[in-house]
């Protein structure tokens, strides 16, 4: 008999490997499961390619019963902005999915949609559509967001095509995220990735949501390379250990890499397009092997968290999420 | 102070126009919330509208832990391809979300994926990415399935399209979706709607998955029109009574309307197509304020419901459902 064995047993990088291994796939996916969306190939006649991403939030994991409702509508929304963006694209069409008990307060979901349409008109896209419904009694409420995106074929940036000597490059500051309740309320990193795009061309690019000490292994393992990074030089916020940057997650701060040849000029010209945005060279990638040093945190799906700091209770809340695409 | 009201205490129907009030639309937007889809202008020089459905399955609503996994997987895709279909369309991709606690077992999550897998192949579209969360323990499993489909604009067919006058017609039988276990191993009804977006162009279609006391009285609000039905000639599957072909729901077949001129020869057509698949006029509609007779029943999302009929326990299970698109 097959030994049950829970999810959280496993590692997340492992289950989704496996839950995607041998999928139907199909003419027109230009890039399936493993990078922060999924690239559907652009229509006959259609200049873009299509960008395509779904996305969860869940009450006690990514946000608390306490949370501002539109600030749990924004978030929602804007975590997959921020996976759209690290492809190089720009969002056009979300739909959203509420799973709701039947106790829950009417004027709640309501805020939470105020807070989906802000976020949809700060960046652009149309709330096309959805779904509501029932949850048992007691269930933690969820809501769904699937974002649809477009991005010129060139500017599409993956995060398998790094390779060694490339420059590696973080925008803004690390850690924090929950305690700070910065999680809620974060700005997606899209005009800075669609800058980056269109005049540095990254060689690989993805979106910090589960903390550098897991996202950074991901972009290199997608990019066959290892690394070779400063923990001295990591961008944490005030108040926050190096451990914290590495590990807390959901920044949605950008992760990205660049030929050496193109690197050099980035800084200056960063800093006059984007002069209140930090950015940061950590170090470069590395051929496969060398991986240091050795990262560790991070967060991993379906294991028991440590509560978060100076919020007992809200374990895991505005940490969790994984992508297999 | 503004009185809490919790979701099961407004309408469905009254929830969901409040929630989509004033969203966000944009250019390329041809059908926002309100219909099976989303439906999304084709590109320049593309030859089809985009079709773009989100839809959940909540483990004690739409299914139960002792539910065979691959069952609910192809239940949660097959739901999807269901609306997909009532538009006229065919779908091209599938995105999933998976949100768990970390106590559920890997063996179930796989077999659940064979299932979503399973579905793709018999219907044709891929299963590009996906996303994967933790849930606190002891929430129930919810999976949600994002699907894309493309519909030739000539061909898409609407709820908003029936006249006063139009034949309304249901394919296959209804009731006891649940208490047979129909409601997860149904086929979509893919092949009829496309042949009949084909070669009838019904005026509007939906399929039922809330019951017919529920959708046609949508069916007709979208299209500004009452009904005339004659109750009994309700295709009951066996051992159903009216009230329960009308009221349980997840029968996922095609609710359609058809100008007079095209219905007369529609039946003996179809029995050719489609020689095993019943094919019912339950009427007409009729100009608005005509609604005869009354219907009652269908199920309500977020309302208590009465224990499934030898299924205590699992009260909606199979029956869960309601689309703001």
């Amino acid at each position: 008999m097959k030994t049950r064995v829970p999810l959280r047993d496993w590692g997340e990088d492992r289950l989704v490997a496996r839950l995607v291994r041998g999928l139907p796939s199909a003419e027109g996916v230009v890039v399936g499961p493993g990078d922060d969306c999924a690239v559907l190939e652009s229509p006959p006649g259609g200049k873009c390619h299509q960008l395509l991403k779904t996305d969860a939030v869940v009450e006690g994991v990514h946000f608390l019963a306490s949370s501002p409702p539109a600030a749990v509508g924004w978030k929602a929304a804007a975590r997959a902005v921020s996976d759209i963006a690290a492809m190089g694209g720009r969002p056009t069409h979300a739909v959203v999915t509420v799973v709701a008990p039947g106790l829950t307060a009417t004027s709640w979901l309501l805020a939470v949609y105020r807070g989906l349409a802000r976020c949809a008109r700060t960046h652009g896209f149309s709330l096309a559509g959805g779904e509501t419904s029932g949850a048992p009694d007691g269930a933690p409420v969820m809501l769904n967001v699937t974002m649809l995106g477009e991005v010129e074929p060139g500017r599409c940036v993956l995060r398998s095509g790094g390779r060694p000597g490339d420059a590696v490059f973080v925008t803004g500051r690390l850690g924090g995220s929950l305690a700070s309740g910065r999680h809620l309320t974060f700005r997606p990193r899209l005009a800075e990735a669609q800058w980056l795009a269109r005049h540095v061309r990254p060689s690989a690019m993805m979106d910090l949501s589960d903390g550098l000490g897991q996202d950074l292994p991901r972009l290199a393992r997608a990019s066959g390379t290892g690394w070779l990074i400063d923990p001295a030089r990591l961008p944490c916020h005030r108040g926050c250990t190096p451990a914290e940057a590495l590990g807390d997650g959901e920044d949605f701060e950008l992760l990205f890499t660049v030929p050496r040849s193109r690197a050099t000029r980035l800084p200056a010209a960063w800093r006059t397009a984007f002069p209140k945005v930090p950015l940061t060279c950590l170090g470069t990638l590395e051929p496969a092997g060398r991986e240091e040093p050795a990262l560790h945190g991070g967060y991993e799906h379906f294991r028991t968290l440590r509560p978060a700091r100076g919020r007992p209770g809200a374990a895991a809340a505005g940490r969790a999420r994984s992508a297999t695409s």
